[in-house]
């Protein structure tokens, strides 16, 4: 079974900030993609924030099974009808994969109805991540856990509903921690939060952030229940 | 401690409905209100959807402990500013009560971030609410459950997040299960659904139903750690 | 990948008691098994109590990927030796599904930590299933749920953990309800309980119970992260 | 309404090993109930492994709301009797608080059904505990978090089960992060673990360790639902 990708890139930095631009010249996505390129059975597509509808018709969702998520600068510039239209093909059973500063998408704080605030500093430190659920797939391949030498700090308290499970826990050079993998079912749809990947660190050539992104696209895509029907029932199944 | 309860009801049916008027001749939040007369260290107010900004302006949210919330046909009549009110105090860390047909509140279906849909029939037959969990506050004084002999039913699956804890399922005659009493953290804020309460019953005038309400309102008005602050840590905890 | 499943039952009342013969003449682990036979790579075996360590070697467990378990009237007789086994070969990742009265054996009350205590009529009386989480693998197929025309009752409270996941809950005609179909993760492994299955009834020949238990083999045997490792780490990986 | 706590301490360490004596002369369950004196409505016993059945008889244990639990040397001297003994006793609704070295008791492996085991190493670094669940009572009066300049080291994968909340995570100087404060809920018992109380420093006498403790008895002890009963219910509810 083919698993179809969708990863949306704001993919506005990477044309204003050299820096960026210098680490990801093939945009977020671009980099995200190729990271997918060598995984059996996943089929991926990119789009991103200025194309028509940002890239996101619903032709584009209708056959996209897991949508990937990077923005930073411009969640307001996401319009209501992408945000709902998103919103309720995760219900309907899409799976959806947020990454890093993406915890601020309308997107994610739509289906969270929290605020989804963080603390944060950009100090450039190392980042260890741990795996506490041994048992789920998306810690598969990861050991114990690993390294990033250099990223974004985020710290708690992050203002998430108590996720459904917890797969990583994040150490801060700085003295922070943070819960850096969590899933969440929403609907018939499972949504994966992962919290490296700052703009200005090449977090998405690695290799364990590459295999922690696959895991996640194989994870959401797996099928489940059929998508319930909802309203009024006339006939009850029991006399009485 | 003094718990401050706001009662919002939609106050509707009451004024159109002659056999709603019938049972609930004070409105629904006043056969609520009534419930709570006697508990000691609860204080009651009551709000309504004609009332100025509903009734829930900044100042009467502020000195709200825990909100209840009762609406029905006119949920898309609450503003946008009401909404984004009650929610940022709920995250702030007022506790909210959501009562039957307030699944398909705005408030409700805000913070939980899916449809809240379910499947539902009025065929007035009975209800049994099975307590699940009898560690939790909110089951106190009601043994292994309780019985309504006339309700709405509404069936699964119902579209919310998989909540924190579920406190009660109900089974109905006509064959279908609910879980009945789920509770949730947003923020710093507690909320407890509660499935009873059609308009065309005398479910508010049931002792263990008002049993149910005043252990939910203690429940949610008890106290928690600090508000969190969120934003910007420019300076490491610890220097590397 | 090939999923090797054992199925183990007690196997005593098929030959103790003639109208349970007569309905499972192959044994209930026959039933089970038969219903997994065109399964694609799902490999059985079966075990029972009265093999030489209940057919449960540490080479049969060594190279099982899921355990099913049905017990009943002999739970006292499970050696400590095997509920050993059984537990540690869980926690490195092996799957557990444990059918109906299973809920008394001594392998799930070790893995539960608590009583698994309820309350059960043989009343014979209809049992509705209702799918409550249709994101999940193991509602696969089954729509909205499904009915079984006689059931043994099994009424909440049950006393379990809070399960990390909620699959199905049971409707019954008696008046109770159930949380029927559970999952929970314990170290590595993954458990899933399901209801029904009384030794009176022909429930292991119906199409939806041998669509769920199929579903259960594949969720409960599909990859996670490695097993950890414990202990002293004398070296921090930090240096201060 | 007064809350009885009852501190148990294995009490050996402090007999064998000076440095433990020299913090803890009056014995790490002195220290506990010592941080517990001026708690209004919470009055304080103790219990040791050498006094006859480890100072936990059916009485002792009759008249506790809530059980702390400290031990590390000796877990395997605690008796069958009084580990059966406690856990009923926290089925039925006594609290537990389990602390530290406590992961390995007896009890606590027996309530939790796994391994409990963990990575560890005594290098007496820099701890930080951080709150991620600013709604929960324990968590009160705590802020954001606070730091201990010396404790042991624990990591993951703790072989817990996923808890029912998480209210505390740990950031270590040396590199690794554990889930510090769990809370989960056995039968009608409220269980609360909280990590830090290495013997070797004087993390009792810390006044945020000892508000958390403070915290916990009061959660622990709060009033829930009515003890279930279990068994054969001969008769339906619903005639059919």
């Amino acid at each position: 079974m083919t698993t179809r990708v969708t990863i949306w890139n704001e993919y506005r930095q990477e044309h204003t900030d050299a820096p960026v631009r210098r680490i990801y010249p093939e945009g977020i996505h671009g980099a995200i993609a190729d990271g997918l390129r060598d995984e059996l059975g996943i089929v991926v597509r990119t789009a991103t924030l200025d194309e028509l509808e940002h890239g996101l018709t619903e032709e584009a969702l209708a056959s996209t099974d897991v949508l990937v998520w990077w923005g930073h600068v411009a969640h307001d510039e996401v319009s209501d009808t992408v945000v709902d239209r998103v919103q309720r093909r995760v219900l309907e059973g899409m799976g959806l994969v947020v990454l890093h500063s993406g915890h601020f998408s309308r997107i994610f704080r739509r289906l969270m109805g929290t605020s989804c605030d963080l603390t944060w500093r950009e100090d450039g430190g190392r980042e260890r991540l741990w795996v506490v659920d041994p048992s789920h797939a998306i810690a598969q391949g990861l050991g114990a856990g690993f390294v990033l030498p250099e990223e974004e700090m985020y710290g708690e308290h992050f203002d998430i509903p108590a996720p459904d499970g917890l797969v990583f826990l994040s150490w801060f050079q700085g003295g922070e921690v943070f819960r850096s993998g969590c899933w969440f079912v929403r609907g018939r749809g499972r949504i994966f939060y992962f919290r490296p990947g700052h703009e200005t660190h090449p977090t998405y050539f690695d290799a364990n952030v590459r295999r922690v992104i696959a895991n996640a696209m194989r994870w959401a895509a797996a099928p489940g229940g059929e998508m319930p029907t909802y309203g009024h029932r006339p006939e009850p199944l029991e006399q009485f």
